[in-house]
């Protein structure tokens, strides 16, 4: 069973979750990933993973069998567990609860690839229609509160399986439910990277790390649960051609996405955008970033988002080399 | 010339530091350390580093020779710089100003090890009053708030050089001056690792990496740089013994340590404590803390202290091997 700790000093909670040191390499930085033929996320070995949660197959294909696309599983070694009740405060001055709450696996394709852009569009459009559905079963759970998607790539990211796939968090408190307003960003052309008919994709003017690079809708929305259908397949192509075109300008860079919506049991928020954060993990975060909160960022977010603009046509080839092995 | 800009939503200050993408390995995670033979921080190469700023040295040696045993010279490729203009906003929506503050590099050794365990404890000593005096030259500068001191040690912290040494950053603006109010730790034996005269050193409850570990000054004192002479030599050795504590018993892991003191400008602070943090990087940050602002730590703080604080009597001969290289 974890635990969620408040600090009392600055509010912010923290999981303890002793049951995540005995994953394998549990304390080993930067983690060793497991090779590909112990790979428990492969096609054949489910009986490695937990039992499904949901799935999409091939027609007469049977749960927890071969035959799936995209696969959500329990994660092995959660950080949250769905046993447990929440109650705070726990021990007088010191605020605290039960680690109740989801800790999922979406694993994107049966083979053993590494990225998003290296699976065929359907399975993009799946991962992105599937996190849709949790969060929205999520929902029903009224001990539940905040749901958080990310993706973590490379060893540099904290990824400790190479197998691409994300992780879904529901939780039982609401993290930094900062209200955002995004708009503004938009009407300055310098920073924006693709400019999409339901999606702007730009660089953003405070850039925390170097080329991060965010996915916002262009029609106002806080919850991302609430994407239409037909937006969940449009947002499936930005994310692939994004982190494609940061891939190819970086040489295929550990990287984190996040999706960064409003709390669950909120209503729609006006001054709220959920959005998708890219974050390639091209330097790391040191004592400087750990101490002040404050990152240093060597590349302009003007000059990222011109590089990541203008790849199509300065280097056309190496970005089609990029996209075209999984443009299936 | 760098820059500072504000993220107009959440506050948050960033630095953009282009001249630091001219270092070696600067887009490289983790860095790739350069060798001891090439290593700019080593007795005898005093030229391939700016000019000292303050030195401890053997009598009658010269400014920028041999025969120094801790030196602070400028950062070669420095965050902030002396020259420029605190002026903001400066573009309208978008706050900003010019990256002024200073950029220090502290060595703590003329020979090439690795942690500040390994040094003498003169040296040790030497680091915290040469810090505590570029605290007191920086409050003179009526531009400068706020001053960092932080040590990366070994690449998964960060540090893109192997050769032990401390960064020092002092800015025109306060980070994060969030209240802080400790004393309650203290009441708490759970957490404490070790009770010295002068210094508590615990496991906060809310601890966000495992075996965080702090040093706190049992006398209220918001500023570090007020700290009396004698309680600096105390306090270079409550880091020592705590960071050997931290080798014995995690097998010498990449580390970060960070002074957290309150703004340059401020009165005594009757709610800030100033302490040191130790941040063993035996975990990665990925998506989830970048995500959410979440960390999930593996290991009970109260679990952590008693580790750490056993060590003595449990694993004796490890822990004096470990203090017995720098016990000189």
């Amino acid at each position: 069973m974890s635990e969620l700790r408040k600090d009392p000093i600055s509010g912010r909670w923290v999981i303890v979750a002793e049951d995540r040191a005995a994953r394998p390499n549990a304390f080993c930085n930067p983690p060793e990933p497991i090779p590909s033929g112990e790979c428990p996320f492969c096609e054949g070995r489910e009986s490695d993973t937990p039992g499904e949660v949901l799935a999409t197959r091939e027609a007469g294909s049977a749960r927890d069998d071969v035959g799936w696309r995209v696969r959500i599983v329990p994660n092995k070694y959660p950080a949250l567990n769905a046993a447990g009740r929440f109650d705070s405060p726990r021990d007088g001055f010191y605020e605290g609860t039960d680690g109740i709450g989801y800790h999922e696996v979406l694993i994107e394709s049966p083979e053993h690839v590494r990225s998003i852009t290296e699976i065929p569009d359907l399975h993009v459009r799946e991962t992105f229609r599937l996190c849709r559905e949790r969060i929205l079963a999520y929902k029903k759970d009224p001990r539940l509160v905040y749901a958080l998607i990310f993706k973590n790539v490379g060893t540099a990211a904290g990824a400790s399986l190479e197998h691409t796939h994300s992780q879904l968090v529901a939780t039982p408190i609401v993290p930094t439910a900062v209200a955002e307003e995004l708009e503004r960003e938009l009407g300055d052309g310098a920073r924006v990277v693709l400019d999409l008919p339901e999606f702007a994709v730009l660089c953003p003017y405070a850039s925390r790390f170097s080329y991060e690079t965010w996915i916002v809708p262009k029609t106002h929305a806080s919850h991302f649960e609430a994407i239409p259908p037909a937006d969940v397949d449009a947002l499936a192509a930005a994310v692939k051609q994004t982190v494609g075109r940061i891939e190819a300008q970086l040489s295929w860079p550990a990287y984190n996405y996040v999706i960064h919506t409003a709390p669950l049991d909120g209503q729609a928020m006006d001054h709220y955008h959920w959005h998708v954060e890219i974050i390639p993990r091209i330097t790391s975060v040191a004592g400087f970033e750990l101490g002040a909160g404050v990152y240093i960022n060597q590349v302009a977010p003007e000059k990222a988002a011109a590089a990541l603009r203008n790849l199509e046509r300065s280097d056309e080839a190496r970005l089609r080399q990029a996209m075209s092995q999984s443009a299936r």
